[in-house]
């Protein structure tokens, strides 16, 4: 029985999610809206160079990828921050009428801010800072002022943000342009993109398939081109998977390296695994300026949680690395209990040839006591019994149990059924086992000196990002790959390697299985589904090393283009 | 009514106590015994020197109060680490038969690892590491392998450590000499040093007064040069408190600076407000060698929770604060609840007019929102209901309600009475709580840049340890002067700069008062009964600046002695 008063409530907040996406539709210029894709086509990473939208200049700003060539035009003024942020804008509409990855549309606050930047550089002869009329977009958690801040919920649908989230604050005292905020899951805490006031993500490679998530705006945006570099955040993959899923550049940093403060978040006060802040790009260069740009700015002036710990140029030049030549990496071909399929191990031993002649070298990584990472990780997330998604799900829009398409609303899987809620005590002792996993770690990390040939452990670990490439809608299962890094805080880069190919991916035949649900994953393995989805691999390091592994990442990513992997 | 295995559990912890303290007195060689002090002296800090048991090249040893000048000695092969590591020895079991100040002695091991630091340095003509011979005491905290650690607690009778606690591994590393582990108050949370194992530690400049807590053990041994450098730890001043009752330098850096892997602790796995590690000295350069050589060490490698940072000799020599010229202090004269008594207020005058006097210059720092940090702060502590206290008192053990010699063991004082334990999603709450306090505070701090006169915030904040000097046993009231700094975690550091002189410190006539217990802390106040008691400042640096807290310090201790103030 639905009484009246549930009733109208479900209507007001129907009616505001209506009113919420008109006002967005409103936000689009019409001479910017493009005829809809025909009928049964999946790929649509195309569409923005073909339907005739883009000028030629506007598609060659927008297919730069690396982010260094576009500031220094945009510094020398060869490309004026009008232009530029005038041709992402279309583009990322262009995007978001492809695979729905926009939240918040500001075009307008965008031209305006760039006509400011560009009188700054006429008027001074030098850029505002190093991030000069650089349009980056920012997953819907950053609050900027005076614009709503709605992370999927109905509940928050007219919460107009006051002041600007620190990293925002910072973005903008580096000179960037800010445009556009993109979409997320409901709670966040999905690898997928799908909530009730924005709806769902597509990923443009083949719209059947996901972008992946919670940044899965961002991933599907970035790879449309419709952004070049967009801020994400991740808690257990947020920022990995889609950049995974979507083939781009991704990169957790430490929890703490990052400013956090004024972001709206999930979980929020939740600080045993904290969420961690970071860039998603088309090039690597992208993810390091953002991280060097950012620590500029010292973000520990204005964020009492972030580290007081500037770039490190020694740390990212590799100086006690060997200065980059003859590195040793590990190499973790799974983590024990899921296989992954072809193609992501195609993309691991790929990267491990290229390596090899290059003259580096690379020892095996077995994974050990990943699974208590998981218990241990899943326990913090789900200590409060759903209290902090019940305190967001106030108009009664209901709770998202499933991220299939078709799903009855009323089933509960297994997996999301609420757990009884943790004492603090409770807490304190999962820190404490929490801990002792991270030493665990430490120590084996330190023991590599022994057996890498360099006197020091191993420079970086390589490892899948995922089990698979971009999956259906509503297949992606648990983020074990990306989470136990989350579980010790080690920063973790994913870099695009190769795309799956049906014909060297075949299905292999497996008689055994080491789990259940390395069965099922198996079991989803078709090349056919899978063709040409982007597959990347995670590169880490240790807590708080960003340079190194951003020094390490682009070791890996030169050798991996000169030998023709990109 | 007392079973009888109520009775018979209670005869065996208490057994186990007579056994650990007949055993502690063997570890003292006889012909160290000195005899009582005369019924009625109160003072016994210069009875080390008069009571004829170390001779003078020993007396000449341990009468040196700047460890660098120790360090190079021994450096040098002038005093051989047996003869220093002796000499210290001998004077921290007379210190302990005077005030009650150690936990585990272990002089043999310590002579035995001395003779080996003389044998590498005659073999390989270089110290071992920057703490070459150096005898460092430790808190009873401080896992040593192979003694047991008790933390005050019978239940932990018999406990023998297995491996070193990282940081005990990191000093041996540097060369240091380990000898003897210092009294606590059990439970750790009191600003006083008493428990049933080890019984009461007391204060060398008046006996009936408390050397503070909880790292009293330390506090009492420094000050009676038992001991150059030991090492404590703080989670609301525990560190502080009795370096500032003891008349000797104390510092509790941020909480992740230092290594805690390994350590025992109270309330383990409570990370919201984390325990920090820290130096007591007779020296402030015995406590910036600590730090500097602990952080040569990397105890990244070895520690998870450790924040790679390296020592920054730039910000340890003011590269960014005008090379420690013109500098601009804030000062906090209290902290708006409890006025401090007049001989603190006067330490805090003294350093103004030296530094005024040297070309610095000071302003004002008014409290705002304290009262907000020790509620946030003690809703922590208290998360549990008891948990872990319970979980170390299974002997029958009672628990401590009071520091008071005299106290009825059965009545428990309100602020002593358990809360009703906090669920995991109040804890997120109160971690957002924090956040907010935090921010608020780092936005003024960096506010201040606007009326220093130089263009930055305040270079560092003076403020009181405590609204009193060292304080009749029992009498300690709560620590909101350094709590203060653990809430937000900042770095603090404890500078001796004057005694009570009951000529100058008079009572102040007072007619009004700010609160309930400003009025209770002014009636504490009897210039007789704090005669002659060490009074320090407190002097603070926002989070993870260490090298800028020691550098700034200094600065002050050097203006403070060439004033003559030392």
């Amino acid at each position: 029985m639905v009484s009246d008063a549930d009733a109208l409530k479900q209507l007001r907040w129907q009616e505001q999610v209506a009113d919420k996406r008109k006002r967005q539709q409103a936000a689009i210029p019409k001479e910017w809206l493009i005829p809809p894709v025909p009928e049964g086509q999946t790929n649509v990473a195309d569409v923005p160079r073909s339907c005739g939208l883009l000028t030629d200049r506007e598609l060659e700003i927008t297919e730069v990828s690396d982010v260094t060539v576009l500031l220094q035009k945009l510094a020398a003024g060869e490309w004026s921050a009008l232009e530029v942020t005038t041709a992402f804008s279309k583009r990322a509409v262009i995007a978001h009428q492809l695979v729905n990855c926009l939240t918040e549309i500001f075009i307008d606050k965008a031209l305006e801010r760039a006509a400011e930047l560009d009188a700054y550089l006429k008027k001074h002869g030098k850029p505002m800072g190093p991030l000069h009329g650089l349009p980056i977009s920012l997953k819907d958690q950053f609050k900027v002022k005076g614009l709503e801040t709605t992370m999927g919920y109905a509940a928050w649908i007219g919460k107009y943000a006051e002041e600007d989230s620190v990293l925002v604050k910072l973005l903008l005292q580096a000179g960037a342009v800010l445009y556009v905020r993109t979409n997320v899951p409901q709670t966040l805490m999905w690898g997928e993109t799908h909530n009730n006031v924005f709806g769902r993500t597509l990923n443009p490679y083949n719209l059947r398939l996901t972008p992946g998530g919670s940044s899965g705006g961002e991933g599907a945006l970035i790879a449309l081109h419709g952004s070049i570099l967009g801020v994400g955040t991740d808690i257990g993959g947020s920022i990995r998977i889609p950049a995974h899923f979507c083939g781009v550049y991704g990169f957790r940093p430490s929890s703490h390296r990052m400013p956090s403060y004024g972001v709206v978040n999930s979980l929020d006060g939740q600080e045993s695994v904290a969420t961690a802040f970071g860039p998603l790009s088309s090039s690597l260069s992208g993810v390091t300026t953002f991280i060097r740009s950012i620590l500029a700015q010292e973000p520990w002036r204005y964020c009492p949680s972030a580290i007081p710990k500037p770039w490190s140029q020694d740390d990212y030049s590799l100086k006690a690395h060997g200065e980059g030549t003859r590195l040793c990496f590990g190499i973790m071909w799974d983590e024990g209990t899921v296989k992954p399929h072809p193609p992501v191990l195609r993309a691991l031993e790929v990267t491990k040839k290229a390596l090899e002649a290059a003259g580096h070298s690379v020892i095996e990584w077995k994974s050990l006591r990943h699974s208590e990472y998981i218990d241990v990780t899943r326990s913090f997330w789900l200590a409060d019994g759903s209290a902090d998604y019940n305190s967001c799900l106030t108009t009664g829009e209901p709770l998202i149990h499933s991220m299939e398409p078709d799903a009855d609303p009323n089933v509960i899987p297994d997996f999301r059924i609420p757990r009884k809620p943790l004492s603090a005590y409770e807490i304190w002792q999962l820190n404490k086992e929490r801990r002792e996993l991270r030493k665990h770690l430490l120590d084996r990390w330190q023991a590599t000196a022994s057996s890498t040939g360099t006197g020091r452990p191993i420079d970086a670990l390589i490892c899948p990002p995922a089990p698979y490439a971009a999956v259906p809608h509503g297949q992606k299962r648990s983020s074990i790959y990306t989470l136990i890094w989350n579980t010790v805080d080690y920063p973790a880069l994913i870099m695009p390697v190769t795309k799956v190919d049906p014909k060297i991916d075949v299905k292999p035949v497996r008689e055994s299985f080491w789990s259940a649900e390395d069965e099922h994953v198996h079991g989803m393995y078709d090349p056919e589904i899978y063709k040409d989805m982007p597959v990347g691999i995670q590169l880490v390091g240790p807590t708080l090393q960003e340079e190194v592994v951003l020094g390490v990442g682009k070791v890996v990513d030169t050798v991996l283009s000169s030998s023709g992997h990109k």
